[in-house]
């Protein structure tokens, strides 16, 4: 059993399966993996208690974690305060914009860079929502320029199972009120590898969001 | 089956049954449980498959981690490039400093009193084994103080598979040489609820840590 569990976890894990993914008839992965019906049985068991499979009434297992750690962390962040949870994700945030300052490629910087606009965009239309979406993907972009694998799972485990709680706290400030500023000097020091200056902004937005909690 | 993993993971969990522990024999657990031996060894394979027990040839099943979230945390570091393991640690670790020293309670300082008292000790006997650990038991005891659980947890979670290549980095300055200064001086920072200075002494030594790197 523990092969089948393996071979699966790896089709979820490179992507091959992906997150939503509907797996193949019973009859085809007992074939595919050379085991019994109730090997095969016993496996996707295991992997839906770890929270990668999710068994739906009437429409069959799919995907849902893309990883063992990202099941276990939501399932971990569930159980903790929020506080505590946006308090060790702004810490990452932190770490990764000093990172990004001196490791950022000019790949990177140019996603960076759309992102940005992103956000202005939204901003000049009014659109709050969108501009939540586009802060977030600015981060990510920020956390991926890192260049720290493990920083950036953890972020990302810890960004979207948050998803609406940012948004709540995001959307506080009515009339939407965006600081152009802040962005705009962060973004500068990452493209001139200013360590001190992406630590600076980090921690003055960082500083206005804890305010808000 | 979910019912059995869920009950094994809550004793685990709950410290129940701690690490290193091995489960009672199968008709206990049967009874106990209310299940068939089908049912409860579907169970344990899930289990061991998660990391929260692991079956030994001749020596029955042990408990093997505390929480499926620091099994999957064990694997996943297993496959992590060290030095972004390292580097996230680090970024914890100050973290933890700024706000240990914002909410830390008389209790908590107590206990970092002390183990800075076993860091000199261990310093003065020049038995760097012994400071190894009580250095690794010092820092624990600051993110304790944090306040924040989940910090406390993923700190807890870095450090113990990384203990031999913290112990390797750390013995690389030989002669052994403590600069008592900086231990001292964050404990200072932390007693008088000083942020910045707190900073900035963790600062310092993440400086000098990732020179070794």
């Amino acid at each position: 059993m523990d092969q089948v569990v393996s071979q699966i976890e790896h089709l979820i894990e490179s992507g091959k399966w992906p997150i939503g993914e509907k797996l193949p008839p019973e009859m085809e992965l007992m074939e595919e993996f050379g085991v019994s019906r109730n090997t095969l049985r016993e496996a996707i068991h295991a992997l839906v208690h770890a929270g990668l499979l999710e068994t739906k009434q009437g429409s069959g297992t799919v995907v849902r974690s893309s990883s063992a750690l990202e099941a276990a962390f939501n399932r971990h962040i569930e159980k903790s305060n929020l506080i505590d949870t946006l308090e060790v994700r702004l810490a990452l945030e932190r770490e990764a914009a000093e990172m990004a300052a001196k490791h950022r490629t000019e790949e990177a910087l140019a996603e960076i860079e759309v992102c940005m606009a992103q956000c202005q965009a939204a901003a000049k239309k009014d659109d709050i929502e969108e501009f939540v979406i586009a802060d977030i993907t600015f981060h990510k972009a920020i956390v991926k320029a890192s260049n720290n694998q493990l920083l950036q799972d953890l972020y990302e485990y810890m960004t979207d199972p948050l998803y609406s709680s940012i948004h709540d706290i995001m959307i506080m400030d009515i009339p939407f009120d965006y600081d152009k500023e802040i962005h705009h000097e962060l973004v500068r020091a990452i493209r001139e590898q200013d360590v001190e200056g992406a630590r600076k902004y980090v921690n003055e937005y960082i500083h206005a969001f804890k305010e808000r909690l």
